[in-house]
């Protein structure tokens, strides 16, 4: 019997050898295992090709065959203890840790000073920002996050055999990627130093991020193109300045890449928003610069606005290390490589409020959101075609009709100046300008979108970016519920202690707790956002046409004397 | 040898069947006998097909062996002055117009009352303005022309032989046609009453028409549709109210029409105002009504500003003459087209200045108006190509734009608006206000430029008319000019005796005079006009530009709350 999958999120093709799912289809797989993150397979409508493994769940209740002897169902009534409890206590998940830390950041320390970013290929191009999103699911950076077991991916199989009470066999959902399952199952261990303490409180709307006591921002500017290799390699510098250190450091693209490894890595349920994306091609082009120095910014003040993304040390770290200081960096690159607090044990620092929160009521907001980013990131979509299009017809036919208009107006004037008489010198010279008028309007129409159209874009890219971190969140939050019922259905079985219960529903809370306050900070910071962004397009606008407003009053008046 | 003919202006075909000449062309003509003031020819591309006759003058200087034995050259070697004696006094010219005037008003009075206008059908409609013009060259109301003289089409070919000493050989050009050539060898004979005397005063800027004492102008209002015949017909009335009367009069499009004729019969060198297009199909339509009454109030505008087209009989008569009293009418109707003083006649009511012109400074002026006219002809087509797409472009690209981008601002909110959180509400619904208002200005967009643009089209559509009418007008000056050249050649010959040179010069004054003062008032009213145009457009632009701009700060105001 086929192999089946369950897909748990739409999945648009991107790319050739890709192949579209929608939420609910019933896919067939060619194999269990995937391929770097992605499944083989063919979907309801018989397109074969790949989709993200985390975009499934694999369906096991058919006892499908091609399955080792045991099956979830079967696992589900008989659960095994032991090997439960063997996952409990992971030997060495440091060194595991260590090893992946090098895969995650491209390359050793070595490496550091070689221009991985500023010299990379189209073809090692991560894409576009849902690109990215792919490739963050894949590989890369979110491998580590099976490794807080002694488990590697070379033994699998035989883990699941002896381990799968209330596993889930999709060792690449993102559930377990993440490190979600490890901590919900109790396997997450490590010290936790209070100054990693990251509290949830409940506020007004629910549970919240507390507030930083210390908040910042941080400007970016002047981007520099530099050269080094006696001039044959070169790339742009960033100058950075907190506000809460007030020193300047120097940055370039490739430490922001670094950067984001870490922080994707770090945290299982933060949307860290996407560094803008990279261009082998044109890289030292005004445009560009500045393009990305916007996205930077953009960047920079979602990293600074977070309460937990401004205060981790790697960011610190980021932002506040000498660039000319060698030593110091790379002293605090290799910790942050190092830093145990991530992935599983990154929950282990979160305290939540005092009171449990009601799991079905959790649920529901989950769901409610769910439909929310869905509905948002439709609209996104949407607004982002048509402001993409309303701004090049602006440029394109907007400032050629315009033109044309004032083109013929001068041509008339040209004709008017044949008659000599004095009474009409007046009046061809205001049609004249009435000409020359037309074609600035025309001009202005062409430099618009650059003031108002091109920040929704920034802006409506940044938050593409969120809402594609959203389903895998949402997944991890999902599995630690699933766990939660699982173990409620195995203690009135009898097959699983009380004190076990407890465990994953104290875990489980933890993690709807942090999830739940990201939510609540991207609502926050979509309102202000948004807010801030269509008044800042409706001034732009005012401006525009009152600006067309005065060069016709302007105009006008030529013929007050004509 | 073949007939061949020398083009005076370009002409553009613009229906099958007809060829487009370039001035100066040298063509071949299959005939020198047009139909229906068409000749049908070869132009030098070897493209056979009509052009006007009134465009080109026959070259009879090669001797053409399909001439009778005199040519022209011989002609002017031997002048013939008995038969140019037989010219000069024409017997019975009144019976001849008399004969003639009927087929001009395209019917008898008896028809008056039938829907002459307003149940024809497309085949007999003039056309576009363009069209009209043929028209008018071709047969209809200038066919008079020809008839102050006892010499009628069947005989054309025998008066050829006996009087050609200085007359033109094409007895459709428009300087024969008009009665140009008439009066200027003095054929033309009537008494001017002091009331129809019209004076061409000495202006700062030359000769102009002497300003009309009594200046009024007159409303157009309130189109309605009236029925008779129980019904069965029904028509347009509007309503008329000079303000040198005030009193209202009802007149049909086909009163317009049939003064436009008697116009046009009258008056050589003065360009009547195209009258707006006829139209088969939607008469009763709204838009169809309302432009037809804006075109009739600018042709209205043209017809009381103009110094002697304002004061002339049949207008007065048409302005003043009460609807309901049917006697008075058809008296004065009848009146109108039994008018003596109509073509060739025209010219004996004009006084000139007392000093005569230079005809070396008037033909240089004349050529700079003709080259003006062209250039003025060329960019108003254009302009109104250019007026007419952006236009369109407003009604429905940048109509569209606008509302494309307020119903991606109306998504958006709608996609926040699953957020029902409290303090979400305020930007959702600003957001929301901010599609409509987008969706709003798309219609600003879309219902602009009948408030600025058509207006624009209007008045280009009427000085295009008006440009159509100056190659006839410019035509009988040139012809006139031509004639005064002639005779003193003859002269020196010993040809022709000085009294008659004299009398030659004398009524090509007139001509020349009451050509420039024609040309001098039009370039007033177009200084006049396309001032007061181009005010009203960018005072509209502007109205609707603040518009926008007020619509969009009420829209930013919502966000103060949000």
């Amino acid at each position: 019997m086929a192999l089946r999958a369950r897909a748990l999120y739409d999945f648009n093709s991107e790319n050739p050898g890709e192949v579209s799912v929608r939420e609910n289809e019933i896919l067939t797989l060619y194999s269990e295992q995937d391929i770097d993150g992605w499944f083989e397979g063919t979907n309801s409508k018989g397109e074969r090709g790949l989709f993200p493994a985390s975009y499934v769940e694999i369906l096991r209740n058919d006892a499908a065959s091609t399955l080792n002897n045991n099956s979830c169902t079967e696992n589900f009534s008989k659960p095994s203890a032991p090997s439960f409890a063997t996952f409990s206590a992971p030997t060495q998940p440091q060194q595991q840790q260590q090893h992946t830390y090098q895969q995650a950041s491209q390359g050793s320390d070595d490496d550091w000073d070689d221009d991985w970013d500023d010299s990379s290929t189209v073809a090692d191009e991560p894409g576009t920002v849902g690109g990215r999103y792919h490739d963050f699911e894949g590989n890369g950076p979110s491998t580590y996050r099976v490794s807080t077991s002694s488990m590697s991916r070379g033994n699998a199989q035989q883990a699941k055999s002896s381990a799968t009470v209330s596993r889930n066999l999709n060792r690449f959902s993102t559930f377990v990627k993440s490190g979600g399952e490890a901590f919900v199952l109790g396997e997450a261990s490590g010290f936790v130093k209070d100054g990693d303490k990251i509290c949830v409180v409940l506020g007004q709307h629910g549970p919240e991020w507390q507030e930083n006591p210390y908040p910042f921002a941080c400007t970016i500017d002047d981007p520099t193109k530099q050269t080094k290799f006696k001039g044959m390699k070169s790339y742009i510098s960033y100058k950075l300045t907190p506000t809460h250190t007030q020193n300047q450091v120097n940055r370039r693209y490739k430490h922001f890449d670094w950067l984001y490894a870490r922080l994707v890595e770090k945290f299982p349920v933060i949307s860290v928003p996407h560094i803008p994306e990279k261009q082998a091609t044109g890289r030292f082009e005004e445009d560009f610069i500045s393009k990305r120095r916007k996205g930077l910014i953009w960047w920079m003040n979602h990293m600074t606005s977070h309460p937990v993304l401004a205060r981790c040390d790697v960011f610190q770290h980021f932002l506040t290390c000498n660039s000319t200081d060698e030593k110091a960096w790379k002293q605090g690159k290799r910790k942050a490589e190092k830093d145990e607090m991530v992935g599983a044990n990154f929950f282990l620092t979160i305290s939540p409020p005092a009171a449990p929160l009601d799991f079905q009521e959790v649920e529901s907001k989950i769901d409610g959101f769910k439909t929310f980013t869905k509905r948002m990131d439709d609209s996104a979509f949407q607004l982002n075609a048509t402001v993409n299009e309303f701004a090049r017809k602006q440029i394109t036919g907007f400032k050629k009709e315009y033109q044309k208009v004032g083109l013929s107006f001068r041509v008339l004037s040209q004709a008017f100046e044949m008659d000599q008489q004095a009474y009409s010198t007046g009046l061809n010279q205001a049609i004249s300008f009435t000409g020359e008028a037309y074609e600035a309007i025309g001009e202005y129409f062409a430099e618009q979108p650059r003031k108002d159209l091109d920040p929704i874009m920034d802006l409506l890219a940044l938050y593409q970016g969120h809402l594609a971190n959203y389903p895998d969140i949402i997944h991890v939050q999902k599995g630690a519920l699933t766990k939660v019922k699982e173990s409620q259905k195995h203690v009135e079985e009898g097959k699983m202690d009380r004190a076990q219960v407890e465990g994953i529903d104290e875990r489980c809370n933890i993690i709807s707790c942090a999830t739940l306050a990201e939510i609540q900070h991207f609502h926050q910071i979509r309102v202000r956002d948004f807010k801030a962004q269509m008044q800042h397009y409706l001034q732009q606008q005012i401006a525009f046409f009152q600006k067309i407003t005065g060069k016709l009053e302007e105009t006008l008046q030529k013929y007050d004397d004509a």
